[in-house]
């Protein structure tokens, strides 16, 4: 296969001219446009790219009609997240992939309705979606809805808020990033893998890789946010140091960060070994996810 | 029958039994309190009221095991709408059902938090519904994230916001109450309906119904924040003129205001005609909704 960066930007633009088809033009709405606005926006689409991955690695092709769908749905609770997260009662930033918070390029009010109707579109497209049997759009609704809510995301995100200050334990860190993060990384896995039919053997292997990957995917968020600079992240650096918030980092140290985010990579990878179909891009991914500058 | 309060009474019982085994008790957070708050609190529960009495229309009995899970669905959407319009940046509402709004009982980022999660437990619900088939699951999760969402209550409230200082027209005022409370008054009546496998005629019956009867009540809610007092309202009389809120009584004037309710109300009657089944509980309901006096 071509390298990580070729491989993602062909995928990337099928799943922007999806998402810029998600929310109709008509009626004009500031309401539709705040959501577009953070819809859109170049994110690095980590999710929807592992669903196609996983799809992949289960069926052999990327030529689903309902994985666009599944994608749009995933980046629709994302995006829905970063608004709110990033809301002034929340972590206040003003800066997300480059550009202002949806509540200043808009206003407070908006965000938090775009938000809202984020999550309300991202369930209604799975409910929607046509080329989905009744019983596989529940399965990926369930996983969809479980990782978002009260046991996952949101629960995260509770739990980070009232970690400013505080000490955590390394125990106490994962399990709120394995909330806040790893919930919806590990559901967009596994819809993935349930468009493709995955069995029950394949849907383990495939959650231990993704749950991996997930922690993966914080330990190096952390490492960047000391490393990198402002410009290259597209949001504040050092946002967590200066929020005092506990990190890999300042728990760890950063040379036991960056050994624990290589101990996770390879901890995926061996996940993949237990899947017989293409894990490359799977695998690919991951190398991306550990690697990253941004 | 006996009356509505007690038909009521006894209803609410059972919603609220439902609603309170909704939220597991552990683990505990504050989260899980926050949402608890906002989804007990002795609402009126008007629509899992509707969604009981379409299935009886329908089914001639109220006995379904998935009428509690639908209801406490739809209510869960309702209690977060509610939790987010009280919100400083939007409303900033101070009372709600006599208790301070959730902001103030916790904070605005938690505030925040639980409504996001109380939108994901109403889909996490509807699938994991185990006494309905798959394509009802469907129908439902359908429904209520079209009226949820950006072309239901969530846009709704973005044009109420809108129309803060604005002059709308009487055809503007009824598009933003459609959106804001219609759509998921609908919800909640066809829900109920195709719990009970409604054909496509009793649907539009019923469709016809719970138009007249959601702008019934948001007439009479314009009516009463000017006639009723706080606290009988349990939330801050006079509000919406305080904001300089378009409303029915400040474009019709209070008398013909009235005269707009009653004809809505004999709308909806007249919808109920159109079918066999026992419509009584969905007649006592309209005249509860233009006689009630909070």
């Amino acid at each position: 296969m071509t390298d990580f960066t070729e491989y993602a930007s062909a995928f990337r633009a099928r799943i922007d001219t999806a998402l810029n088809q998600v929310i109709p033009d008509t009626p004009a709405s500031q309401l539709a446009e705040a959501m577009r606005y953070s819809l859109a926006g170049g994110g690095k689409r980590i999710r929807p790219l592992l669903l196609f991955a996983s799809y992949r690695a289960i069926a052999g092709t990327t030529e689903h009609p309902a994985l666009e769908t599944a994608a749009c749905a995933v980046e629709a609770i994302h995006a829905y997240s970063l608004i709110h997260d990033d809301l002034p009662a929340m972590d206040d930033d003003a800066l997300r992939r480059g550009r202002p918070t949806c509540h200043l390029a808009f206003d407070e009010a908006l965000a938090i309705l775009a938000g809202d109707a984020l999550q309300s579109l991202a369930f209604e497209l799975l409910a929607d979606s046509p080329a989905l049997a009744d019983g596989t759009r529940i399965q990926l609704i369930r996983h969809l809805s479980r990782a978002a809510g009260m046991h996952g995301m949101v629960v995260g995100q509770a739990i980070d808020l009232a970690a400013v200050d505080t000490e955590l334990d390394i125990t106490q860190l994962e399990h709120m990033h394995r909330c806040k993060t790893g919930a919806l990384i590990d559901a967009s896995v596994a819809m993935g893998a349930l468009i493709g039919s995955a069995d029950s053997q394949q849907l383990k292997a495939l959650a231990r890789y993704s749950r991996s990957l997930g922690l993966a995917f914080q330990v190096h968020d952390d490492i960047l946010d000391v490393t990198a600079d402002t410009a290259t992240l597209g949001k504040q650096q050092g946002a967590d140091i200066a929020r005092n918030k506990p990190t890999y980092v300042s728990l760890l140290g950063l040379t036991a960060a960056r050994a624990r985010a290589q101990e996770l990579y390879q901890e995926a990878l061996t996940a993949l070994t237990e899947l017989a179909g293409d894990t490359e891009p799977l695998q690919r991914i991951a190398q991306y996810v550990v690697e990253r500058r941004h």
